[in-house]
């Protein structure tokens, strides 16, 4: 059993200062009374305890309240993306089988105009307000969110997060991170993905603030690593670099009481640890995905440079093996064990068990070292990780095989100074196409950060005996070109 | 699924300080190597997984590494009160059905020769060593320790303490008092009590050194507190008046990075807070029982002087409510709940279920004010604490009413300046008989600190319509004497 985490921190911490968003500041109970309104406004459309429902909207306070509202009401909320195209949202509420989608104003063109029932923000606000009694106590395994992640097939899978899931995550985070109760962490990832979700988990449940932004701005952000305001941000390697640049050219250095930088979405370059070094800034690498509900392994700061490429260690409530080997440093796919680990998927993959004797084989290659440090060597599925984001070829795949000019397609990540990583496609077509056209087609059907941004006209595609497209064979055919 | 503490902290902090005991140090890889070595000799007198054994020893490292073999080895640990006399023990150990009793070797004296078998440190020492598995993960409800408090009968119970228990006890209480890298425990609570280990829990599942003292001696412990090796402490009124005197003497004040001292066993007088205030020590009230494997609530330093006489709110997995009323200010019997409350008892009162619809009935009397703070107004079945220690009147009534002089025994505490309150006896006896004879008789039978220090010999006990003793009124006699 888990306490509702908000209705507890708002009791134990009232006064507590909980978020701030642009100028404005909420304490608990204020974020409390805030998402309690808006539940009882949710509540007069009829929707209750166990209702799955969509949520999307921008990572502001009102969403933040949005949220808590919704878990307030027992809702399961499918946390949509809110840079995915039309076709991408319409697959993954029809897929949730959600009974509504709750949109922000300003993001109601991207819902599709199907059967599903849209509610706007502003609609809510203006609803009448019907009690109910809010759950005081939760289950461990009652469903939160659903994050919908990619997998081997390509085909979106939508994640089931409980509320012991998330619990344990943010535990085993603060028995790494440790905690004080002047600590407070900048937000800029945004809330749908579970790098920033997890944020606002630890924040009720530590008690702590959480400054928020919509958007990721280096200069803003570096100001406050400066000025001493944040001890804690969570980066991808891109957003690190922008970072690193504001500081090398205002030739500053981190505020003495800022405490971790945690840097997900694949391992940090040794450059940037070197420089961050230079500006105090420490950083900790961290390995996790969508179904571990963020962090699995964290590499503390200290150990940055002596293990080079590292994801570190597991968190204190975490396993991880490597498949078939207890052996140092022999390679196999990663399988990992715990708490924060998801019981399954909803929808088209609902009956698939992510599990394997009670441990998720993540797809990923690596080793642990002598020391029990893990090593991430290859990812899964040949997943590319662009800017922060997850993109699996297999679903660009698909689409381009939809395009009637195209017989056969590949799509691999190359190395990108900006984005750590960005897709790009090789393709058999049957007559003649212009990359714009492609593009275009791309575009209509795929989040813009997944459209590949190279086109490469081949006659065929590396595969196997059977046939099997080799994706990472595909690489090579660019360094012979 | 809860990680083998031990083996997951050597295995993600090997090289952090662990222990200190006198002058020596041990980091959490040697504490765990310890562990093991004996874990591997207990191993080789067929004592392994799921057996129940008996452990006395005082709070020393020994007794630590002791402790964490047993755990290693899966054994359920019956912690005994070195403070008892034999045939206390004795009925413990008969009614835990233990295998055997290990005993370092300076208590062998106190074990009774019974039927029982007794194994000395030494021996264990001595021992050849046999390889096993170490579990590297635990089922949540494993019964990890045993310890006896009295009830309402005066029957000591032995409560069963699982994983679950003790990990969401150190867990809640890290989100309540913060942690950091350089935290340090003094510990001169004792082993066997949850106090003290619920310290050396903190320690693994933390990554936070326990300094441990076998005995609590005021000067040597305000010294650490002056200056700056330690961080947290655990005391009851008794031993806080005591330091607070070597920093009067010394005209000192805390160090600047000392953060909390734990106060349990009762609310701590006012005049104690004014002076610890003036010595810069922040002082965290706090409310728990054997049943809650330590902690319940505790109070905030900074509102001990605007609480003055509660025991704060609950940590943030536990709830607590007041029987049959959500009105402030109600009494009633104060029921809690959460994952640190015991499942049950074994032995004698194994049958019974401890919860009453998932709730824990204290026993205790109080109430809730406003803000929801827990205010404590009469304690269990008269419940005296002395010097920390519980003391179950009706215990030493049974006691008294086995002397063959006595035809009635009440008992009941009186305030004490040193140690909070003391057992006072009322008795009806039926021939003359002196304060020493009775005195012999109960030193023999129990601990020292239970025995009563005053005998009143008087015509009748205070008793209602159908006869049961009213133990509240006995000290009104007094007040009219």
């Amino acid at each position: 059993m888990i306490p509702n985490w908000l209705l507890q921190r708002a009791y134990l911490s009232p006064n507590k200062q909980a978020l701030s968003f642009g100028k404005e500041t909420w304490t608990f109970s204020e974020v409390n009374s805030k998402a309690q309104n808006y539940a009882r406004k949710i509540n007069a459309y009829g929707l209750n305890e166990g209702d799955r429902i969509a949520l999307l909207g921008k990572s502001n306070a009102d969403m933040v309240f949005m949220i808590h509202a919704c878990i307030h009401l027992g809702l399961e909320i499918v946390m949509l993306n809110s840079r995915l195209t039309r076709t991408e949202l319409e697959w993954q509420i029809k897929d949730s089988e959600a009974t509504a989608v709750l949109v922000s104003d300003d993001l109601k063109l991207v819902i599709p105009e199907s059967k599903i029932r849209a509610i706007l923000f502003s609609e809510i606000e203006q609803m009448r307000e019907i009690q109910f009694d809010i759950e005081d106590i939760w289950d461990t395994d009652r469903t939160i969110t659903i994050m919908y992640t990619s997998g081997t097939s390509g085909l979106p899978k939508g994640v089931r997060q409980t509320s012991g899931n998330h619990t344990s995550s943010a535990i085993s985070s603060v028995l790494n991170l440790g905690l004080d109760d002047e600590d407070t962490w900048l937000c800029t990832m945004p809330l749908f993905h579970i790098s920033g979700f997890s944020i606002l988990v630890r924040s009720v449940i530590y008690g702590m603030k959480v400054q928020l932004y919509e958007k990721f701005e280096a200069s803003e952000v570096a100001k406050e690593l400066m000025n001493g305001s944040i001890t804690h941000i969570s980066v991808v390697s891109a957003t690190l670099d922008k970072i690193l640049r504001e500081f090398e050219d205002n030739n500053a250095i981190a505020h003495s009481s800022f405490k971790a930088m945690l840097a997900g979405g694949g391992p940090v370059p040794v450059g940037y640890l070197e420089r961050a070094e230079k500006c105090r800034i420490p950083i900790l690498q961290t390995y996790g995905m969508t179904e571990t509900s963020s962090q699995t392994a964290t590499l503390s700061a200290s150990d940055s440079m002596r293990k080079v490429g590292s994801a570190g260690k597991p968190l204190f409530f975490n396993q991880i093996k490597i498949k078939d080997t207890s052996t140092p440093l022999q390679s196999g796919e990663v399988y990992i064990r715990g708490p924060h680990v998801t019981p399954g998927y909803i929808g088209h993959f609902a009956s698939e068990n992510p599990l394997v004797n009670g441990w998720l084989p993540t797809g990923d290659i690596g080793y642990l070292d002598e020391d029990g440090y893990l090593y991430i060597v290859d990812r899964r599925s040949d997943l590319i990780i662009s800017g922060g984001e997850n993109i699996y070829p297999a679903e660009i795949e698909n689409v381009l095989l939809g395009h009637s000019k195209v017989i056969e397609a590949g799509v691999c990540g190359i190395d990108d100074e900006k984005w750590g990583s960005i897709p790009v496609a090789f393709v058999v077509i049957n007559e003649n196409v212009m990359d714009l056209e492609l593009q275009h087609y791309c575009e209509e059907r795929l989040a813009r950060y997944k459209v590949p941004k190279h086109f490469y006209y081949v006659n065929e595609l590396p595969r196997n005996a059977s046939n099997k497209l080799l994706r990472r064979k595909l690489k090579d055919m660019l360094d012979l070109s």
